[in-house]
C-alpha cells in the first residue's frame, strides 16, 4: 500500500509550521481579557462605538426580546424586524435600493460575486483587494483577471480585451492594509464605458468617509447608481459583526433566490443587528467623530514621518508603516505590546506586495493624551 | 460598440426572477417580531436554549465587558478569553485536542476544507452535502468527486481510484435536509484503510446526539482520532452564532496561519461567545432535553405516517416530509403559517434530490401542547 499512514497528514503539517517558524511567519492567539488597559491602534472600531452605552444598551434590550441566536437562516426562521430595520437604514444611509444583511463582511463579498457571475462573466480584480473578494472570485468559477492596484486604465484594457462579455470590476475602496482609496469615480467611469459593473467593497469607509458617514461610493457621488453594488461590514466603525450587500432593486430577489451564502448561512444574531442600528444612527450624526478620526491620521502621519518611518498618506483610519522584515515587525509589535499599545503586525500572506509592515488604526474612543502617547511608543520601538 | 446598457445586468436579473416565480422558486423575507406567538418547527434551536435565561443573562453580562462587536480579526485585535474559554469547552465536550471559533458555520466549512487542500488532494463529497461543504471544495480547487450519498462502498470506489494521493472525506453527520445519519463509523473504517482524512460537519448533532450532547462524530466513538477533523455550528442546539473547527493539535497552528476564513475575518462578537458558552454547559448537561427531543421525533414521525405521509426516520431533530412540488409545498407552508406554525419549506436548489418538502425540526422549548397542536396543523394542511 502507498498511502500515507493515518497520522501522515498531521507530520506534514508539522513540517510545514516548522517551515513557517523559520521565515517569522509564526501567528499567535493573544487573547484580551474584557478590560485589557491596552491602547487600541490595531481593531476597526473607528468611531469607539463596540463599547458605546447606546450601542451595548440596544444589543442588550433585543437579547431579552429575541434571544441570543437567530435560530436559522433568514429565509427559514432567521429573519427578524431587527433585520429588517437595520436593512433599511442601511440602504437610506448608503444611498442604494436595498440592503441585505449577511453574518459577516466575507460572507457578503463571497456570495455577491458568486451570484453576479455566470460562466462567461469578466471579473476585474484589483490586486490589492482583500481575501474575501479574492475567494469570491475564486468560488464563482468565471474568469478573473487580477489588474495593478488603483488603476483605470488597467481595468479599462482588461475590460477592451472581452468585448461584449459581461463584466464585474471589483475593488476596495478604502484598502484594508494600505489604507489607500481607490479612483472610484474613475473606475466608474471605466466600467460605464464598457457596460461593466462596479462592485466596491466599503468595509473600511461606511461610517467614516462621506456625509453622515455614507461611505466612499456616496463621497464619489456613485451612491443609487444602476451599475453600482456596495459590500460593507457591520464590523468596523459600526462596531458589531455582520456583511452588507446594497444596490438596485432587482439585485435584491437575485440574492434572496440563488445568494448561497445568504441562503444557507444561519443569520445574524438579532441582538446584534439591533445594536449595529444604534451604532448607526451615532454615526450618521457623527461629524465631530469623523473630524476627530481625520485630524488623529493627520497627526499620526505627521509623528511618524517626522520620526523617519514610511507613512502613505492615509485615506480614512488606516496607516500602514514599512517594518523591514517579518522577524522585525514581530519584533517591533511585540515591544509596543509590551508597553501597553496594541498595534496590527502584518506579514506575509496578508500583505499585498509581499512586504511586512505594522498597522494602526485610528479608534476616536480612545482618549486623546493615550493616542498621542501610543505613537511616541512605537516610534520609540522602531527598528 | 457591443456592449450592454449599463442596467442591462438589471433587466436579466429581473427576467431571471420571472423564471423562478413561474416554477414557484420564490423566496420571500418574512421577518417576525421578537414574540410572534408561532410555534417552532422551522428553527434549528433544537434544545431551546437560545431564549434561556442563563444564556441570555451570559451574553448580556459579556456586552457590558467587551461590548458589542469583537473589533477586529481574531488574529489582530478579536481574541478575547471568551473565546479562549468556549474553544476550550467545545474541544472537551467534542474530545478534540483543539477548538477554533469562526464567526459562522459556513466560514469554518470553507475555511477548513481550503487549508487542507494542496492541489494534489481528492476531495470526496457525498451527494447530500451542505452547500458550505460543497462550496469549501469548489474554493479548495482541489478535484473533487461527488459520491452517493451515505455509501461506504462508493467513498472506497473514489478512494481507490486515486491510490496514494492525500484525500478527504467529507460527510455531514446528521443531514440538514433528509435528517438521516451517515454511517460514520463505516466511513473512517473506509477512510482510515486509504490513509484519508475524514472531515464531519457535526452541525445538526452537537448538542443533540451523544452523551452529554458531545455529537455524532463522538457517539460513533471517533472521538480524538488523528485522521478524523470535525466541524459545527454554534447556531443549532448551543443557541448562538458562529461555526468551529476541532481535530488533532497540528491542525490548530496551520489554521492559524493559513487559514484564510479564519485570519481574514472579524471575529465573532464576543457576548455571543459567551452566551453559547452558558449554552453549552446546559447542553451538557441536558439528557432531559435530549429525551424529550427524541420523544418529539419519534411522537411527529408516527403522527405524520398515520396520516399517510411520507416522512424518512429521523436521527436526531430533523424531519422530512415530502410534497409534491414546489407550489404545494410553498402553499402547504403558508397555510400552517396562517395557522401559526412555523415550518421549514425547502424547495430547489435547496434539496439535495431536486424535490420539495417541508422539513420540521423540534425544539424542545416550545411547550408539548403547542408542538402536538402544530403536528395536527401540519396534517391538516397536508396537500
Amino acid at each position: 500500500m502507498t498511502n500515507p499512514a493515518p497520522a501522515g497528514w498531521l507530520a506534514t503539517l508539522e513540517r510545514r509550521a516548522q517551515l513557517r517558524g523559520r521565515a517569522g511567519l509564526t501567528r499567535v492567539l493573544r487573547p484580551r481579557p474584557a478590560d485589557d488597559n491596552v491602547t487600541d491602534l490595531a481593531g476597526n472600531d473607528y468611531l469607539g462605538l463596540a463599547r458605546h452605552p447606546k450601542v451595548t444598551a440596544a444589543a442588550a434590550e433585543a437579547l431579552r426580546g429575541y434571544g441570543l441566536g437567530a435560530t436559522g437562516s433568514r429565509l427559514v426562521r432567521g429573519a427578524t424586524d431587527a433585520h429588517e430595520r437595520i436593512e433599511d437604514a442601511l440602504a437610506a444611509l448608503a444611498g442604494a435600493d436595498f440592503a441585505l444583511v449577511y453574518s459577516s463582511g466575507y460572507l457578503a463579498n463571497l456570495g455577491v460575486i458568486r451570484a453576479l457571475s455566470r460562466p462567461g462573466t469578466l471579473l476585474v480584480n484589483d490586486a490589492h483587494n482583500h481575501a474575501s473578494l479574492i475567494d469570491g472570485c475564486r468560488l464563482a468559477g468565471a474568469r478573473t483577471v487580477t489588474v495593478d492596484h488603483a488603476d483605470p486604465d488597467a481595468v479599462a484594457a482588461a475590460l477592451a480585451e472581452a468585448p461584449g462579455r459581461p463584466a464585474i470590476v471589483i475593488t476596495e475602496s478604502v484598502f484594508s492594509v494600505d489604507g489607500d482609496l481607490a479612483p472610484l469615480a474613475e473606475l466608474h467611469a471605466v466600467a460605464r464605458r464598457h457596460g461593466a459593473l462596479l462592485l466596491v467593497d466599503d468595509a473600511h469607509a461606511l461610517g467614516v468617509l462621506g456625509e453622515r458617514g455614507a461611505g466612499a461610493v456616496a463621497d464619489a457621488g456613485l451612491a443609487g447608481e444602476p451599475d453600482v453594488v456596495i459590500t460593507a461590514t457591520l464590523a468596523k466603525a459600526l462596531g458589531g459583526a455582520g456583511g452588507v450587500v446594497a444596490g438596485p432593486t432587482a439585485l435584491r430577489q437575485h440574492l434572496l433566490d440563488t445568494g448561497r451564502t445568504f441562503i444557507y448561512d444561519t443569520a445574524l444574531p438579532p441582538a446584534v443587528a439591533a445594536g449595529v442600528h444604534a451604532a448607526l444612527d451615532i454615526a450618521a450624526a457623527g461629524e465631530p467623530l469623523r473630524a476627530e478620526l481625520r485630524d488623529r491620521a493627520l497627526t499620526a502621519t505627521t509623528r511618524l514621518r517626522d520620526a523617519g518611518l514610511a507613512v502613505p498618506t492615509p485615506a480614512a483610519g488606516v496607516l500602514s508603516v514599512a517594518a523591514p522584515d517579518a522577524v522585525a515587525a514581530v519584533a517591533w509589535a511585540g515591544a509596543c505590546r509590551d508597553d501597553g499599545v496594541a498595534v496590527g503586525c502584518f506579514r506575509p500572506p496578508s500583505t499585498p506586495d509581499n512586504r511586512s509592515r505594522l498597522r494602526l488604526t485610528i479608534n476616536v474612543g480612545v482618549p486623546r493624551a493615550d493616542f498621542e502617547h501610543a505613537l511616541d511608543v512605537i516610534v520609540e520601538h522602531a527598528p
